[in-house]
C-alpha cells in the first residue's frame, strides 16, 4: 500500500503517522521527494482501514498495490477452482447449465420443468422457495414446502438443486440442498455470509446491484475466511440509468473475475435483462466471454397461454438455447 | 393501475388476461381504441406483480396510478408523523440533532463525546456497536460491549441512543436502545425488516446505495405492515459515477419523501460525503431543504492529532455547525 | 400516447387540456373511470413534448405507446438495413471487422497497421485524426495531416476508412473518408448531427456515456430526418459506478437495438474496457450476441516495447482474435 | 504523479520507461522497495497521458498527486474569482439570482417575465433561444429572433442576459449577450470550448450529465487556456438510477468545486429536478451549501391555466422563493 502525503506535511506529523502504522505491524518505507513524500507500507495491509487513512488531514491519497482479498485471489491460487456438486463440476473447463422456474409452485410444475431441462442438457436445477420481493404484499415463495418439492424433483431427475437463502435461521432447511444461493440484495449481509462460511455447502454468491467486483470478492472473503472454499460467483446485472432492460448485464465481469480470482463465474441473463427474448443472446454472449455456466429461468405452464412472453423461457426455447450454447462452447475452446 | 395492450392482441387473449386479473379481486375497465386497448385495474393493486404483468407477450406497458405503498403513504395520512423517543420528538416541526462517534471505542470516549455533543445541542446520541465492513479483516465493532457503553453514556447524559442492528438474532441486546438503525446494506433484508415490524421500537431506516425512493418506502412497508409505525427515513447518499465524494448525497430525496410519505426524514452527510470538511455545508443544505434532522459523526480523540481531518467532526466543529444549523432553521420557518 | 389524469381533476380542467391537445392535431379519446381518467392521444405524437405534458398539475403520468423515433424504427422498416461502403457491406448478415490504431501517428505506422489488419481479415480501417481529449494539454491528433495519411493507407490497401469528426467546420476534409464517426461525447451535438444528415456519407454514431438506447435512436433521427439513411450504431460502454473497467460494456444493447431498429450495430470493446486483455473476450461476446461488427484498436510499434500491454492489440493478437471471431460466427448462424 | 510498477518488472524495462518519461521533460525519482517500485514524476505532468501510462504492461497503477487542471485551480489562485457582468458581480460573496423562462416565446412574454423577476430581486435574466432537444421534432427555440427579444428585455429592464450557444457558427449572434451558456450536452464539445476561450465573454459552463467534477474543471481548462478567465460553473444534476426526479442534484459539488477551484458556482434546480415543487427547497439548499447563485425557470402564462404545475415557477412563487433565499443567505454569513 502506498500513502502519498500532502505538500507541507511536517516531519513531526510524518513521524506520528509512521509510528501509528508501525503499531499495525507494518514496515514503512519513506521516500521523500521535492514535491511529495511517499510512504510504502509493507506487510499485511489487508487489515488497514484505507478509508480512514485516506481521510487523514496530511494524506493526499492512498493506493493499494496488492488486492485486499486473499482467499479468492488468483495470485495465491493460480489454477482455476473446480467446485464439485455430486457428480457435477463447475469451473476449470466444466460448464454449469442451471435452469428451472423462478418460483417453485407445485410438485407437478417443478418435476415437469426439471425433467424437461434435464433432457435439454441442464445439469443443475434452480427454483425459488424463499423469494425476496420489493413489496411485502407480493408472493414470498412456498418457503419450506418449496424446498421439499425441489428435493422431490432432485429425486425424480438426479439433478442437484440450487435455491436461495434469505435468513440464517432457515439454514436447517437447506441440509439436502446442493448449492445455497445468496441473492444480490444479501451480497453484503455479512452475518449471513459468515454463517455460510462455517458450512461446507457450495455457495452461489450473486453480485449486488450496486457493488463493484472488488466488493464481491471481499464478500467472498467473509465466506472463505471461515473455512468454506466452495464459492461460485454470479454476475446478474447492475443498476444503471438505462431503463429498457431491468438491469445492465456487465459481461466484462466474467473476464475480470477470472483475472482476479480462481473461482468459477456463472451468468444469470434472466434477472439481468428481465425480458425472455434477450435471454438467449445474452446467454450466448456470456458463454463466448468465457463464463463457467449460465443460470436461466424456465417455466412450464401450458395452461397459462398468457405467460409465453414473460421473463422465463419455455422448455422448447431452452432446448434450442442449449444446443446453440454447446456450439459456441465448441467454437471457443 | 393501467395496462396498455399491444396492437394486434386478439379478443380471446384480452379475455384471458381480464379473467386472470379478476381472479385477483380486481375490477377491470376495458377501453378499446383504434390504436390500442387500455385496461384500467381498480381495487387493491398493491398485490399485483407489476413486473410479471409487464412481461406478458400481449402487454405493451403497465403504469401504476396509485403508489404500491400504503402505510407510509401521505395520501392516507396527510399529517406529518411525529416519532416520540423518550422526551425527544422527530418530525412535524421537531428537529433531531443526532451526533456521536462512528464506533464506540471505550467508556471514556463515548461518555466524553456524549457530553460534548449534548452541550452543543444534540438531542440523540449515535454510536456504532455492530459495524458492517466491506472486509472481514476490518474492525467489526465492540458488539454487545459497545451497546453496554452506549447505555452508560445514555445514563450519564440522558440522551436517547441510536445504534445499528445487523442480524435479528441480536435483537435481545437492543432492549434498552431507543432507536434501532437499519443500515444501507440491509435496506432490503426483508426478514430483518419484518422482525423489526413486530417490535414497537422506533426504526431509523437508511436508504440503500442503489435504491430508489419508492423502494425505500416499500421497505418501510415491510416494517409498518407488521404493526410498527415508528419509522424514521434516512438519506445517506447513493452510488454514482462520481468518485470525489464517497457517495452522492441526494437532497431532493428530502422533499420527495415528504411529498410521498408522512414519515420524518433525516440526513447523514458524514457517510454520504466521507470527508469531514463537506459535512457542515451538506448539513446546512439538508436543513434548508426541510430535513427533520441530521445525523453526523463526532469523535473526540485528543491523543490522535492525526485524526483531525478524518470523516468525523471534532466537538468544536460540531458546536459551530450546531449554531449555524439553528440559524438556518430560524430562517426557513 | 396515454395521459393519466389525477384524481380530482375537474371537467373544466380536462376540457382545457383536451382542447390544447387537439390544437396539436391529435385525436383524444377520453376514458373516465371511478378512480382515474385516461386520455388516449391518437395521431403523430412524436411532436408532443412528453416532459411538459407530464409536468402539468392535473397530469399524473404520461406513457408513450409508440416510440418517438420513426426513421430508425423497425416497425416501419422490418428488414435489416444494409449499409454499403465501397464493396463492403454492414448489417443484414454482413459483418464489419474494423481495426486500426487509436491515433494516426505517421505514414509508416498507418500503412503497416492497415496491411497487417487487412491480412488478418479486417475489412475497414479505423484511425483517429481529430482526437477529443479530456485535457487540452493532451495530444489532439494529427488533424488534417492524419486524414491525408489515412487516405494513403486506403490507397495502399483498398480498405475503406472510418475516422471521427468533432466539428462541422472540418467537414470538407472528410470528402474522401468512407465512414464519418461521431464520438460518444458528440452523440447529442444536434447541430453536428443535422449537418451530417445533409450528406450521404455513412455515419457511425457512438452511444454517449450516459445516454439511453432510446436517446441514441432519437439522435439517429436527427441524421435520418435530414435525408441520410446510412447510419451505423455503435455501443462502446456506458458510465457506471464500476471503476475496474473504464466503462461498462452493455451488450444487451445489441439485441435491444436490433429489436427497436433496422440499423446495423457494431461494438467497440477497446474503448469500453480500456484494457487490451479484455478486448478479445468482449469482442467474442459481442459477436455471439449478434453484433454486425466489431471495432478494435490495433497498434504496431515494435520500437516501443513498453506499449505491449496498452489498450490496443498487437497485430498478432488481432490475427488470433479474428480467427476466433470467425469461429463464433460460424457457430451462431 | 506516482507510477507504481508491477512486481517482476526488470531493470531494463524500468530503464525503458524512465527514458520515455524523461523525453517528456519530467524528472523521475525511483524508489525501489522489496515488494514494489515507485516512480515519482516531477515536472509538468498535466501533459502526461495517464490512461496510456496506466495501461502499460509493467505499470500496476498511476496516481496523480497534483490535479491536471491549472487555470481553474485554487492552489494557484487562492482568492475567489469575481466575474463582472455590467454592474452585476458573481462570486466572492456576490450572489447571482438568475431567472427567466425556459424558452423565449414572444416579446410580451419575455419582457413581462423580465420585469417580474427583476422586481422580485433577480439580477440576471435567462431565456432559451437555441434549445437542444432530444427529438428533432420538438420545438428548437426561436433562435436568432429569440436573442433579439432577449436584448429587448435587457433594454427594458437593464438586466444582463444569459442564453445558450449550441454551435460556434452562431457566435456572431451573441455579440450583445452578456453571458454565454454552454449546456450539459456540450460540456465536452472541446472545439466549441476552445472558440469561446478566444472571446472575453463570461461563460456559464454546465456540468454534463455523466461528468465528474474533475472533468468539468478540465473542460474549463479548454476555455481558460485560450485566454478567457471569465468562467462560471453550474451544477444542474447528474444522471443516476433514480427516476422520480429528472436528474439527481449533486449539491456537494458546490463545496467540492469551491475547494478545488476559485471560480463561482451556481446551481440550477429547475433542470435538475424537473418538478417546480422541488425547485424552492433545492434552491434554498443550494444557497445554504454556499452556492454563488441560483438559476431558475420562471414563466408567465396567465392564459394557460394548465401550466401552473410545470417545471417553471410562477412569478409569485419566484417572489416568495427570492425572499426566503435572502433569509437563508443572511443566516449563513
Amino acid at each position: 500500500m502506498i500513502a502519498i502525503l500532502k505538500n507541507g506535511t511536517t516531519d513531526e506529523q510524518t513521524a506520528h503517522l509512521v509510528s501509528w502504522l508501525k503499531q499495525m505491524n507494518l514496515d514503512v518505507h519513506i521516500s521523500k521527494g521535492a514535491e511529495m513524500t511517499v510512504l510504502g507500507l509493507i506487510g499485511d495491509t489487508s487489515r488497514v482501514d484505507m478509508e480512514l487513512l485516506s481521510s487523514l488531514e496530511i494524506v493526499s491519497s492512498v493506493k493499494r498495490v496488492s488486492e485486499p482479498f486473499k482467499q479468492a485471489n488468483r495470485k495465491f491460487h493460480p489454477n482455476d477452482s473446480i467446485i464439485q456438486i455430486g457428480n457435477v463440476k463447475i469451473g476449470g473447463g466444466y460448464f454449469a447449465m442451471i435452469a428451472g422456474p423462478c418460483s417453485v409452485e407445485s410438485e407437478e410444475q417443478i418435476i415437469e420443468v426439471a425433467q424437461a431441462v434435464k433432457e435439454s442438457g441442464a445439469n443443475i436445477l434452480r427454483g425459488g422457495a424463499f423469494k425476496p420481493r420489493t413489496s411485502p404484499y407480493a408472493f414470498q415463495g412456498m418457503k419450506e414446502a418449496g424446498i421439499r418439492l425441489l428435493l422431490k424433483a432432485k429425486e425424480a431427475t438426479g439433478l442437484p438443486i440450487v435455491t436461495e437463502i434469505m435468513n440464517i435461521s432457515a439454514l436447517d432447511l437447506f441440509t439436502d440442498v446442493d448449492i445455497i444461493q445468496v441473492g444480490a440484495r444479501n451480497m453484503q449481509n455479512f452475518d449471513l455470509l459468515k454463517e455460510l462460511g462455517k458450512t461446507d455447502k457450495p455457495i452461489l454468491l450473486k453480485r449486488g446491484l450496486a457493488n463493484t467486483l472488488q466488493e464481491l470478492l471481499m464478500s467472498v472473503e467473509y465466506i472463505m475466511s471461515e473455512g468454506n472454499e466452495n464459492v461460485i460467483l454470479c454476475e446478474r446485472g447492475i443498476r444503471t440509468f438505462e431503463t429498457y432492460t431491468r438491469n445492465t448485464l456487465d459481461l466484462s465481469a466474467v473476464s475480470v473475475l477470472h483475472e482476479l480470482s480462481h473461482l468459477p463465474v456463472v451468468v444469470d441473463p434472466s434477472h439481468a435483462t428481465g425480458k425472455s427474448r434477450l435471454v438467449p443472446p445474452m446467454a450466448m454472449a456470456a458463454t463466448a466471454a468465457g463464463a463457467d455456466g449460465i443460470m436461466v429461468e424456465v417455466h412450464n405452464n401450458p395452461s397459462c397461454a398468457l405467460c409465453d412472453g414473460a421473463q422465463s423461457l419455455t422448455p422448447a426455447q431452452f432446448d434450442d438455447l442449449s444446443h446453440r450454447i454447446r456450439k459456441v462452447r465448441e467454437a471457443i475452446v
